[in-house]
C-alpha cells in the first residue's frame, strides 16, 4: 500500500484529463519548451473573486472558533496539483509562494484521505476546507467552561509561549486602553527595549513545569538540569503548597499551608508591580506533575483565581500533562467546580496537538507562525475523542484509578518504611519512595519484571497509564509492584 | 480505506491469537473481573535485560547521529498493543508511563506502515526501531559540511530556541573549563538568577527573522508587529549590509558597506562583553527573507565566521527559509564555498520537520522535550529527498531561477518607475516595488489573475516557488506579472 501511496504522491505520470497546451505568450519572447510531461494543470483559472463565497462562509464558521485575521482563503488540497493551488471556490492559482516557502516539492494529493498527512498547510493563512469542521469535532467539542476558542500549536512549549504572548498583549492593551501602539512602542520594540518590549512578568510556582523554550523555562522550576546555563527573566516565583496526604486526613494543616502560599502570591504581585515588572499572568498546573505530583485543593485554586481577578492578572491553567481524561474528568480543572476556571488553558501530549483555549478577549491576532500546528493531528484527535466517548473511558479511568489508589494505600500500609504519601485523582496517581536511590532502583526492577513506570520530583513514582488501563491491568501492576517491593524488606 | 484504518486502529475486536487468561493473583485479594474482551496481550513477558542487545546496537548506530543519553530502549511499535509496549528485543512491558503521559488511548498499530502517523513516540526516550535508519536516509543524507549530527524538533521556533540553549550550555562549559556546575549555579538557576541563569546574549542582525517564541523573538527584528508587547532580552543587534543590486555592478560600494557592518559586529561583541552580557553565539540567515530578501556576499559571511571564531562565539546559520534547495544548492550557505561554514545550522519549513545540525562539541544532552519532532516527518522527508535527487531538482531550480531573474531584469528595464533591485539565487528571488501600497495592490491583482505571491520587507515581492517550478512555469508567471504591471503604466 505504501508504495502505491508514494507512487501516487510523487510519481510523474501523465494524466490525459489534464490539458497540456503551452500557455499563449504575452510577455516572454519565447515560451520555454516543455521538456517533461507534467501531472498538473496547464495554467491559472479564476472563477470568482478571492476570497470567494465559499471561502468567506468557511472563514465565518472558523471565526467562531479562532482568529481568522491572517487567512487568505480556504484550499481544496484534493484538487491542488503540481504548482497549482486550488481554492474552495474552484479558483486555480500558480503558486509562487508555497505556504510561506514551506512546500518542498508540490501540492499533489490524489489520495484525498491521506492529503492531510503529506501536505502540511500553513494553517494560519491557507487552511483546508474541512478545517472548521474538524476543529469543531475535535478541540471545540471538549472546550473548557467559558471558552469557545482554540489555537493549535506544534508542541507544548510553543503552546505556553504563545499563550504568554497573548497575555502580555492583552495586558498592554488594557494598560493603553486601546489597541494602537505609540510610535515610541514601535520604535523601541525593534531593539528589544521597553516600552515596546515591556518589563512585564508571569508569576509561576516553585516545582512547576511549563516547558523548555526560553519564555516557558522562566516559569519552570522543577529541576536544575532544565534551567542551568540558559539566560532567564526576573519573574516572581511563589511557593506551591506542600500538603500532607491523604488530603482528607489533614484538612486543617493543609488549609493553613495553602493560605500561606496564597498570601505570598499576593505579596509577590504587589512587589513586582512596585519594582516595575507587573505580573501580566499567573501560570499553574492543576497537579504539579514533573515537580513531584503535588496536589492542592479546589479551594486553593478558586482563591488563586480570585486573586488573579483582583489584581488584573490573566489566569493560565497548564493542562499539558493533566488534560485529556487522566484524572477521570476531561480537564483536571473540572474538579474545582467553577464556571469560570481560567482565561487560558493550554494542552499537548495526549491531545496529539499542542495549543491553547482562550477567552474571547485574548484574541490572538498576533499569534502566528508558519504551521500553527498540524491538521493531521486534528483528524486523529477527533477519532480519539470518539473512542473516549463510545467506550466511556472517563468512567473507566475513575474506576481503575480508585482501584490503583486503594492498592497503593494497602501497599503503603504493608511497607511503611518504603512507601508514603500515596495520592491521586483518577489514574493520575503517585507515591513517594523513601529516597531517590531506592526510587530509581524500584523503577529499574519493575521494568525488569515488565512494568514501565516513571519518576517525578526527587523521590516519587508517577503513574500515567493510557485511558484504557482497566482494573484488570491495575491488578497486574499491583502484583508486579508487590513483588518488587518485597525485595526491599 | 480510511474507515478500515480506523477500524484497525481503534476497533476493539477480539483476536483469537492473543491469550486472555486472567493473570494469577499474587497481591490483590481478588483479580478484577475482565469485563471486556481486549485486543492486547495477557501480561508482561521479559526475554532479555533492558536495554537488550538489539536496543544497544541501535543506540550505538543512533549515537553516531545524535545524542542518545536519554533513550531508555528502542520500541517495536508494530508489536505493541493495548497497554503493552514491546521493545526491539521482544520484551513486552505493561506501560504505566505512556511516553511521558503523551499516549491518550493505547499503543496499537496493526498497520505497520501507518504506525508512524498514529503513534507519536517520545523520540528522546523511546524511539522506534527504524529511527536510526530513517534519520540516516533523511536528515543525515544532506548534512552541511563539517556536521554529522542532527536533532529534530517540532517547528522552526523550537529549533532555534533549542539551538540557542546548546550554544549557551557550550559557552558556559567553556567558561567553566568542565561540565560540572557549582552548587551556586544549581541553586541560583532554580530562581532564574545568575550565575545559574547567566547573563549571556545572542548577537542578531537588524532585519533578521528567527521565529516568535520569546528567545527567538529577541533575535527577530523584521517587523514591529512580531515583537510589540512581548518582554525581551538586552542582546546586541548589528546592522545587516544594505547592498545595491545587481551585486556584480556595485562590488566596491557593497564591499565598503559590508566592512562597516562587520566592524560594528566586532564593536558590539566587545561592548556586550564589557557590560557583562557576553555574546555566546551569532545567528544569521544566508539571505534575510522575512526582512526583505537582503543579500550579502560570500566574502561577508566568511569574514563573519572568522569574527565568531576570533571572539569565541558560536556561529548559527538559520536556514529555515533558505534550506532545502530553493537557491539551487541544498543549503544556501554552500554558496559561500567553506569547509567549516557554521557550528549550528537550523531548518524547518520545506524540510517538513524542524531541527538543527550541530558540530560534535555542541552535544545537546540537555536538549530534550516530550516529542522531539515527529518521526512521520522523517519518512516523508526521506521520500522528498529521493525525488529531489531522482528528478535533479536542484539543477531545475538553477535553470528556472536564471529564467526568473532574467525576466525580472527585463521587466525592471521595462517598468523603471515601478520595479527595482531585482535579485536572487536559484528561484529564491525578489524585486522591490516603488512603495508599500503599490506592492500590496500588485499582490492582489496577481492573485486575481491566478498567481500567488508573497511580500517581504517594506515593499518587496518575494518569489518562493516549489522545487518543481520549471522554466515553463516561469513564463506563465512572467506573462501574468507583465499584465499586472501594465495596469500601472
Amino acid at each position: 500500500m505504501w508504495q502505491q501511496v508514494w507512487w501516487l504522491l510523487f510519481g510523474l505520470e501523465t494524466n490525459s484529463k489534464l490539458n497540456k497546451q503551452p500557455p499563449c505568450c504575452r510577455f516572454a519572447s519565447k515560451a520555454a519548451p516543455k521538456t517533461q510531461v507534467e501531472f498538473e494543470y496547464d495554467g491559472p483559472s479564476m472563477k470568482t473573486e478571492v476570497p470567494g463565497p465559499r471561502s468567506k462562509e468557511l472563514a465565518k464558521q472558523l471565526g467562531e472558533m479562532q482568529n481568522v485575521g491572517a487567512i487568505n482563503f480556504f484550499c481544496n488540497y484534493e484538487e491542488s496539483r503540481g504548482n497549482y493551488l486550488v481554492d474552495v471556490d474552484g479558483n486555480r492559482m500558480l503558486d509562487v509562494y508555497t505556504q510561506i516557502s514551506s512546500i518542498p516539492i508540490v501540492h499533489r494529493s490524489p489520495l484525498s484521505l491521506l492529503s492531510a498527512f503529506v501536505n502540511r498547510p500553513a494553517l494560519g493563512i491557507l487552511p483546508p476546507e474541512n478545517f472548521p469542521e474538524k476543529l469543531a469535532e475535535s478541540l471545540l467539542s471538549v472546550s473548557p467552561s467559558g471558552m469557545s476558542r482554540a489555537q493549535t500549536m506544534a508542541c507544548g512549549s510553543c503552546s505556553n509561549e504563545n499563550a504568554f504572548k497573548s497575555m502580555f498583549i492583552w495586558y498592554r492593551n488594557k494598560e493603553r486602553g486601546h489597541n494602537n501602539p505609540s510610535e515610541e512602542d514601535i520604535r523601541s520594540c525593534m531593539i528589544n527595549q521597553s516600552p515596546g518590549c515591556p518589563n512585564l512578568s508571569i508569576l509561576s510556582f516553585m516545582g512547576g513545569f511549563h516547558g523548555r523554550t526560553m519564555g516557558c523555562l522562566a516559569t519552570t522550576h522543577s529541576k536544575a538540569i532544565h534551567k542551568l546555563d540558559v539566560p532567564s527573566f526576573d519573574w516572581p516565583i511563589a511557593p506551591f503548597p506542600k500538603l500532607k496526604y491523604p488530603l482528607e486526613e489533614f484538612t486543617r494543616e493543609n488549609a493553613q499551608e495553602e493560605a500561606r502560599c496564597l498570601e505570598e502570591v499576593e505579596d509577590l504581585i504587589v512587589q513586582w508591580r512596585q519594582k516595575g515588572r507587573p505580573v501580566a499572568g499567573i501560570i499553574i498546573e492543576p497537579i504539579q506533575a514533573e515537580g513531584g505530583d503535588n496536589h492542592a485543593s479546589p479551594d486553593f485554586f478558586r482563591k488563586l483565581r480570585n486573586i488573579a481577578h483582583k489584581h488584573g492578572c490573566a489566569f493560565h491553567v497548564d493542562e499539558v500533562q493533566t488534560g485529556c481524561g487522566a484524572t477521570g474528568k476531561f480537564w483536571a480543572h473540572e474538579h474545582w467546580g467553577m464556571e469560570d476556571p481560567a482565561d487560558i488553558v493550554s494542552f499537548s501530549k495526549k491531545m496529539l496537538t499542542g495549543g491553547f483555549y482562550h477567552k474571547d478577549e485574548f484574541q490572538p491576532y498576533r499569534i502566528f507562525n508558519t504551521w500553527m500546528g498540524d491538521p493531521s493531528k486534528n483528524l486523529l484527535l477527533a477519532e480519539v475523542l470518539n473512542v473516549i466517548r463510545r467506550e466511556n473511558l472517563l468512567e473507566e479511568v475513575s474506576r481503575s484509578g480508585k482501584a490503583l489508589l486503594q492498592g497503593l494505600y494497602q501497599l503503603q500500609a504493608q511497607y511503611p518504611n518504603l512507601l508514603s504519601s500515596a495520592r491521586g485523582v483518577g489514574t493520575f496517581c503517585a507515591v513517594d519512595i523513601r529516597d531517590e536511590a531506592t526510587r530509581n532502583s524500584i523503577l529499574i526492577k519493575a521494568r525488569d519484571k515488565g512494568v514501565l513506570l516513571g519518576g517525578c520530583g526527587d523521590r516519587s513514582i508517577r503513574f500515567r497509564p493510557a485511558l484504557v488501563f482497566k482494573e484488570y491491568h491495575v491488578h497486574i501492576f499491583l502484583n508486579v509492584f508487590n513483588d518488587v517491593l518485597a525485595e526491599y524488606n
